[in-house]
């Protein structure tokens, strides 16, 4: 594992420390995560998105949960398709850097796919950890590699990375620093794709539920406008927005089926219902010098 | 029609008396959309997208001009209809305005899509009435009215209009004066939908053959990011952004083939087809008070 | 009441319609407000400070519930009397604003200590009512009034004020908009006095417990450099600024013990323990024009 | 020639590479340059300004084109000796630098009139070796230098520079990048001159004549305000500010009988005298470390 | 005397009511104006410019101050003279402001040369009382026209001035709030011209002198910069910007043989000499809406 | 004496050259400083606070000055012990750093009371020289050094230091530069404090009275406001705001009986009384990264 910074400045404040603590130490709430990744390998730590196929809760009940478990499986796996499908062309000599990787799942995803050499930053030293390894046992790991970096101040050289995404990881960090560092990664025209859930700045203020959820995970979920303000200020330029709430909706009513559900399915489906809060991919192009 | 500011208000500097002397005068190179409104009624002035059925340039020779014209038409005719489809959910006793909105083709689909109340605004006085009159024509003047005004500085109340866009108009004017009046009409949570050529950023400049579009029609192109800085500025945050540019490149390619082509087909297939120019639908709410 | 605004101009959003009907039905987390007020007719709806005397927790059991509200009382209205001490030299003939005025228990406090004309301003319309009816009792009505109103857009003439403040309330707002609307209401010198819970920047970010408060409350805690931007971008000029945590932490230790604790002392407590979470008085002056 | 970036960074995007092969390829627009230049080795890339000798279009018919030759050339070497007059006390230990030097004209008279080290940089490696050709047979190449660099990203030391201009070449890039590093060059209290065609605010747009000039040239011209927001937001102080359209007129219109017209005379007088393009000259303060 | 604002709205601050009473009680320090206006019934309030007739210091003693004073006043007259040269074509439908007027000098000028009609706007109420009586005593009261109003809040309506100018008054201004207001008085393409002393950035900071300038006058002398961010933030845009400092120098060591000089020369003398001050001429023209 | 920067860099301009100049020179105004630090060798550069014993003013004659030396250099450092109250929890392997360090006075207290590391950073080669023979008598120049160095650049290693305080050297700086050079000094919740005297924006600009004292020691008084901005602009997040004029006052009052008074007592007390003028003390907190 490189270490471009020592741990103090990977985790500089006591919030980060604590996300840090909280992936680290592999909760309970992680079990979804882990459950789900022993499928086939890829573990996710965001959620799904299409329509699922309802038959698996019809049927046997005894395989019932297995069946529930490979079709989440299935959705969260489609959703990292549908980031991948919008980097645009990557070829096998460019480089990509997934921004908060966690166990590595979309990293793993898109070498298989472009061939491309891969960074993934996380400040969670444990799933660094996991993941180089999987890459090892992939016989990936010249090409894919998992850092104990923070993604606002990576240290990676200047204008490297041909794409750069977060997957549901944003709403841990401040958005200007966030792209600040990002734009600067960024060739001139490279692209960044964000797959996030954020405040629905029309519902008027953060619900309830939201705060909830914040309250839950410990993150500070964002309002939609500030992914825009924040990109405007960081020559990141919009080519691609889309509301993904219809789409994620039915894998959270699935979910409520599932075993593996932790009761944050509940706040979930009452935002997205009464529209205090969205899935949103954004896919963003970096201009200027 | 109404009259809320005297002319010398509606029309301040020499640019844009010189842009409503363009439209007003009827020029030539306004054939293709008054021989294309023809056919149905509907006068657009914006361009089309969706597949084209190729076979129109078969056939008899000569009813092929009239078969191009159709199908140009219908191809604007379903640009208009995308754009209305983004709108959201607008009711009978919602109040929709078209900035620049030419012989109101898009304003009377709308009310007949909505059955809502509709402002058509131009700063083409003989425009305007022409509108009107086919809004009498059509039995739609209680609900349908187009004024000789400044988008910029319509005179109409704060806060009233439930939804706004802009159909290729907004390359005459400064997008954040722009906003900034639209942001001012909209109600909380108000839609405003955008359809525009615009310049691509990621090429690195404005290239020759978008100054050679800008020269041919007098407008001012803007760059992709312009659009999103000023909509940060003014409380206008995107829902929906679509790179319309594959789906508008038929289009042009067919209408090479009719005899209304005016020479701008060329740098129209150039600029989009090196990348320097791109064809775009943003749809934006309005948020805060 | 005066009406200078319809209802639906008071509360345009879902989430201010929210807020006001959690305030209007007044549920049971109120309760501990009603009962407070109940000891002299002050109703507020913020916390105390200062030293308890903690010897109300011995003695008789069966009145230890009783002192411990009298003492909790005392404590919130001290923290009401530091806040009107900070409003400079205030006469007869000033006019003073309450932003969230809720039952208006600091709003009588004004106008007892300075006779000045008072003007309390809330969108639960439940308690504008409770509150006029009680300036009526006390024969204050033509001083005293409560509207039901947006602080955000109160209706009132530019310039007016001497003197506004808002007692734990700015949770529920945007800053920006709020300080604008303060700044055009203060006359050129005018004061302004806010006491607030915010979360601390120096913690990173807002911790699971103050996303706990606010899920709990259905408000928007600000960080409090978001206080200190939104006044510089405003023409509001801090002249003085108290941390009050210290002076705090005891009324919320002291809590505990009452039979009116709600489970929210828990957050408090330990977002006030772990530096997240801070309790702040900020005077500052209107300054230009 | 140093070589402080690989061409990859000195040309980073479609479009600066667009413009370099323009003037690396010496096209027939070029020619009246060229041909200008052999006059006296000066070779300019700007236009002139100041009261033509009309007699030459008088007299002998088979000497008049190099007549006319001449005095073209004149009016263009008094318009660098104007820019050159506003830089300021210049010593022959002080450095300068010309932005977008071209063949290096202005930049030989530079060294030539305070005897300081030059540097001269331009994206067009062709212009950049005639340059230093000249350079050594003027004997000149310890003191005059001219650098295969992008201006936006010299690669220079911080506060090196006296003094720098740019005679015509900002319509080439972004105002604001270049003016940041116009501002890290300068030393504290440096002079930065610039000579530049702009389009007039006060006409309300751009005009469709300033856009048949951009397509020409495949430049971006800027509005007049554009380059006063970008000084100001760099720490340069104007000192001096010229509208020089009237006195390039007559250049203008007497190019219009030289054989070397390129059709280019025609906006250019159409918008001077339509009042939708000015020739302007800005001297600037770095002020501030 | 048009009454737009109650006094206490025309004179808001300390420091307003400050310079008003300076400037009603005609101090001693005023007493070179009126000696200088007596001249010939122009009383101006600023400086002069030009090379002044030396010769004046010779010949007969006991009239050598009278010619001094009339140099003196001749120098102050063209320095107005060419502030109205900047104004651009004005006629006599046109409507002209002047900032600061006093006791009305540039604006009779400026009625004699254009035939307009001008208003003239001071804080000082007994300025504005003597020269609507001089008004009336030209016979010209029906085009000019004082107003007791502070100029950074006139009360005029929007886009009614042609041009506006300021001669030596806006260091007891914020130059922000002043340019916001001008910005809006003016048309669109309007002229507005300054001519001020201004602290020079390149210095540093502010120097002695120069704080020993405002505090003999109670001004707050901006420094350049100031000037040229406070324009770009309101749509005014530079046109010609020029240095009078040497063009002012002689004028103020001419004074130094005046029985009126009042010892501020010195501080002039010195500043101008260190380049720590400088006597600067604005033109700028109102752009956008 | 460390040299990070040649002194060329350390003054860049003739203001900082000229201030230099001042304080080497240790001119007659300075005496007041060096008398009272004789009496126990902590040389202050600023002012003192809180009641005097006036007694000091009764009593034998011949010792009365002597008296009253001591006092006002009891209430400097009572005021010194004020500001390092407010640095928070420093211990010994802390660092801090003294912007404007004079001879020290203020650097030598926070060693001896937290035993911490001591930069102490002044344009005056001079004092430096005297503060660093100082830290060597006092066997202390391991642990405490002074730099002759601009605190606008320091050239220190970013993110080293704890805490940072100005005692009144603010008024010859840039706000921003200062506040950016601070933001990036300072650890993530490294605390900041300033004690400085300011012109009071609610007064409306600055007085004659406060210009007298910037012409009178070179200085660029700022405006409350100004601290504020550039704070918000620098992440400098207030946690403390204290007005402390009432308590600098009798201080002042004080020094009118000592033989040391300059006579600049009078415009402190005149602005201390009309409200134009302010002693205040910031606390504020870097956070971010």
């Amino acid at each position: 594992m490189t270490a471009l910074h020592p741990e103090t400045d990977v985790l500089r404040t006591e919030y980060q420390k604590s996300v840090a603590a909280y992936w680290n130490n592999n909760p309970n709430d992680a079990r979804v995560n882990t459950v789900l990744g022993e499928v086939d390998g890829l573990y996710h730590h965001h959620y799904g998105i299409g329509a699922p196929d309802l038959s698996v809760l019809e049927g046997p009940e005894d395989t019932r949960q297995e069946r529930l478990v490979k079709e989440l499986h299935r959705l969260e796996t489609a959703q990292a398709d549908l980031l991948l499908d919008h980097l645009g062309d990557i070829g096998p000599d460019d480089r990509l850097m997934d921004g908060g990787s966690g166990r590595g799942g979309t990293s793993f995803m898109a070498n298989q796919r472009f061939g491309c050499r891969m960074d993934g930053v996380t400040i969670s030293e444990y799933q660094a950890g996991l993941a180089n390894d999987q890459a090892r046992d992939r016989g990936a790991a010249d090409k894919v590699r998992f850092h104990f970096e923070n993604m606002l101040d990576t240290g990676f050289e200047s204008g490297v990375m041909r794409g750069i995404w977060t997957n549901e990881t944003t709403m841990y960090v401040d958005l200007y620093e966030l792209f600040a560092e990002f734009s600067r990664l960024l060739k001139p025209g490279g692209r960044y794709v964000c797959i996030t859930g954020c405040s629905n700045d029309v519902f008027g203020a953060r619900s309830a539920s939201v705060s909830w959820i914040d309250a839950r995970y410990g993150c500070n979920i964002h309002p939609r406008s500030e992914y825009f303000k924040a990109m405007a200020a960081n020559n990141l330029v919009p080519v691609s927005v889309t509301d993904l709430t219809p789409d994620t909706i039915p894998y959270w009513e699935l979910r409520t089926h599932s075993e593996l559900a932790t009761g944050v399915e509940e706040p979930f489906l009452t935002s997205y219902g009464e529209g205090s809060f969205q899935y949103l991919m954004i896919a963003a192009d970096k201009v200027g010098r």
